[in-house]
C-alpha cells in the first residue's frame, strides 16, 4: 500500500481531535421507517466548485451542475488557463492553481466543497494548500491524488509514459493530443460510437507541462479538511491493479476518507447519467 | 496472495472428497423459463446464528433478522459479553467465543449457518473450532478472517495501529472508542449525517483486549465446513488494496469459498436496506 | 503489474497510428436529450463467433446467442473437438484452435467479433494468430489472457495446481472432472442449489492436455486488433487478488482495451440473465 503513513496517522488523530471537541450527538434512534426514508430526505444545501480534468473544459460539468442546482445547491464551474476559450496552451500547474484559488477568493466563497475530476484532483490538492480555510470538504472523482514531490506522469505505466513523450514531441506547441481509438477505449468505454465521436469532437490538445511538474504537496498532507473519493467502477483511463489506478491505489493516500462508488467510465457517464452522478457527488460532499 | 496454501489445498481436496461421496445429481436440465424464475423460488428454511461486530450490539441485526424470519428462517441473535446490556468490558476473545458456543449448545442447535460481521468473523473462526459438528456453513460478512497465530490489530495499517494504541491508553477501562468523524467516514459512509449521528449515538467503547490476543486457529484451517464471503463493495472500514482489506485479501484465506457481493458500507446498509442484505445472506448461506 | 510492456506500448502506438489515419469526426455535439437516449439507439449489426470454456459445450451460449440474434446480429457458436457430442477427449490446444479457425474460413466470415469465455480466452488468442484479417475485435469474457510461453495451469495458485494434477491422474483418459462442491461454490456461486445441480448434470470431464501446453503467443502480442474485457464481478472461478484473477490481473496484459463490467458469476448468469449479458457483450463488441 502506498499510504503516506504520517498523513494517515495525522488524519486519524485529527479525526479523533475533531470528535472530542464536538457536542454530544442527540441520541434519538430512528425507527426502521426512518432508516428506509433516509435517502429521500431533503438535501443539505452546499456550495460546489467543480474542477474538470484534461482533454476537457468546464462544459464537462454541464449536466451534473444543472442537476445539483435543481436540488438547491450553489454550483461554480470555473474554466482555467489553457482550456475552454483560452487558446494559449503555455500554462503551468501553478498558474492553473492560482486561477482557481483567485476565483474562490474573488467570489468570496466559503464552506466550499471542492470537486476535482481526473487531472483536477491534483488541482484540488494544490488549491487546498492556498485557500484551506475556505474549503469544507475535498472530493476526488476518479482523480489524481499525487504524492508529495511527484509529477502526474509517474502514475502512468512505463509504456504509456513513453507514448505520452512521443505525442508531446510530435506537437508544435508542447501539448498532447489523445488519439481517438485510445480515447474511445479508455475514456468513454461505456458510450456508443456515435456518442464517443461527439464527445471527442470537442477534445483539444492538452498542455503537457503540468503533467511533468513535480508538485510540492507537503502542506496538503498536513491539512485537516475532510476528504471523499468517488470511484466509478468502469473507469479504465488509468490501468487498475498493483501499483496503479484510482482506487484503492491513489485514494488510499488520503488516509481517512469517505468512499462512494458507482458505475461509470471516465467521461461519458457524466453526459449520459448526470442526475445519478450528481446524487453521488452530493453523497460524497455532504457533512 | 496471502492464501494459506496448505488449507487451500486441503479445502480443494475436501471438496473433491465430499463430491465423490454424494449421490448423482438428477440430470433434469431446466428450461430457459425455469432459469429466469430461479430467484423467485421458495427459500430453503435455514437456521441462522448472527454474530455482530465491534462498536455494535445484537440490535445491529434487527432489520436483517426480521426479514430472514419473514422468509421462514429460524434466526438467533445472541448478545455476547462486554456488549449490549453487559457493562463489564473486561472480556477476552475466549470468553466471548465460549458464550456463543454455549448458546448454540444450550439451544441444541444443529445445521447452523453461522454468520459473522466484522470482528464477528474472528468469532466465527473460534466458535467453529469448538462446535464444528453443529455448523452447516460459515458466512463472513465484511468480516475478519485471521491467520493462525494472528491478532486482529495486525490487519490494520501501522498508523491505524498507533492510533488504536493511543485511544486505548486514553481510556480508563481498557476500551477503544471510535471518534465520530472516523466512524462517519469509514463505517457509515453511505448514510446521511442524520442517520450517521443516530447510529453513532448507540455506539459504546469497545473492549480492547480481544483485538490484541493472538488466536490459535490451526483447527479452523483443518475444518471441512463450507464457507461463504459476502462483500459489500463500499465498505471502507478497513483500507482496501495491497495487503489489506476484506476481499480478496482476507476472503482468500478461506481457500474454496462462495463469493457474494452487493452494494453497501460497513454499518448503515444493514439499517437502510435490511431486505436486500437478508436476501444476500440467504444466498451466502443456502446449500 | 504483469503488463507486457512491449505490447502495451505497441498497442498505444498502434492506437495512435490508427487514429491519425482516420477521417475527421463530424463535430456535431449532441444535446442532453441525445446523450440520455444513447442507450436506446438501434444496435450496429455485428457478426459474433462465441467460444465457450472448459466443463461446458456450445449450449453455454444458448440464451445469449438467442438474445443477440433477436437484436439483429449474426451469431455463430461452433463446437470444438473434445466437447459436446465429441467423445474423443484426446485433443490438443492446437487441434481446437485449428477447428475454430477452419470454421471461420469455411463460413467465409469477415469482421468477426470473436468472443471467448474462460478457457476460450486462450483460444481467442491462438485463433487470432491464424486468421487475424477476419477479426474486427476480440472480446474476453472472464477469460484467460495468457502470457507468451505460458501454460494455463500456471494461472492457478499452487494448491489448485496440485489438486488438478491429482484429479488428472485419477482419470483413465487424461481428463479432469470438477467435483460438484467446488463447481457449486466457484463456478455457479450466484445460483440456487437446484439450478447449480441442473447445470452440473451436463458437465463432462475436460481434456487435460490443453491446460498443460505452453502456448506460443508472440504473434498475438504484435497484432493490432481492438480488444475488450468483460468482467463479471462475482466471478470467483479463479481467486482474485495479488498475482491472480481475471481483472485487472489478466485483462491488463491486453494493453489498451475497453473495459465493461457487470454483475455475474462464471456460469449461471449466462443462464439466468442472458438478455443482460448479451447487451454487455454487444457493448464490448461494437465499434
Amino acid at each position: 500500500m502506498n499510504t503516506n503513513s504520517l498523513s494517515y496517522e495525522q488524519e486519524w488523530l485529527n479525526a479523533y481531535n475533531r470528535a472530542i471537541s464536538e457536542e454530544q450527538w442527540i441520541p434519538i434512534y430512528p425507527s426502521s421507517a426512518d432508516f428506509q426514508q433516509d435517502h429521500r430526505e431533503r438535501q443539505e444545501p452546499l456550495t460546489f466548485v467543480l474542477i474538470h480534468g484534461s482533454w476537457a473544459d468546464a462544459s464537462f460539468w454541464d449536466g451534473i451542475a444543472a442537476e445539483l442546482s435543481k436540488k438547491g445547491h450553489t454550483v461554480y464551474v470555473p474554466e482555467y488557463p489553457g482550456h475552454g476559450a483560452d487558446t494559449n496552451k503555455n500554462v503551468t500547474h501553478a498558474v492553473i492553481t492560482k486561477s482557481i484559488a483567485d476565483f474562490i477568493v474573488s467570489k468570496n466563497l466559503h464552506n466550499v466543497v471542492l470537486v476535482g475530476h481526473s487531472f483536477g484532483g491534483s488541482l484540488v490538492q494544490t488549491v487546498a494548500q492556498i485557500v484551506p480555510d475556505r474549503l469544507k470538504r475535498l472530493v476526488f472523482l476518479d482523480a489524481f491524488v499525487l504524492k508529495d514531490g511527484e509529477m502526474l506522469v509517474e502514475e502512468l505505466p512505463p509504456a504509456a509514459q513513453e507514448a505520452f513523450q512521443q505525442l508531446r514531441q510530435s506537437s508544435n506547441n508542447d501539448t498532447i493530443m489523445l488519439p481517438f481509438p485510445l480515447f474511445r477505449e479508455t475514456f468513454v468505454n461505456l458510450a456508443s460510437l456515435k456518442l464517443a465521436q461527439s464527445i471527442y469532437s470537442h477534445v483539444t490538445p492538452e498542455p503537457a507541462k503540468p503533467f511533468y511538474e513535480k508538485l510540492d504537496l507537503k502542506k496538503f498532507y498536513s491539512l485537516n479538511i475532510p476528504k471523499s473519493y468517488l470511484y466509478l467502477t468502469e473507469d479504465n483511463a488509468l490501468p487498475q491493479g498493483d501499483g496503479y489506478g484510482w482506487h484503492p491505489h491513489m485514494s488510499s493516500r488520503l488516509g481517512v476518507f469517505r468512499l462512494i462508488k458507482d458505475h461509470g467510465d471516465h467521461i461519458s457517464t457524466a453526459k449520459t447519467e448526470p442526475a445519478r452522478l450528481a446524487q453521488k457527488i452530493y453523497e460524497a460532499g455532504r457533512d
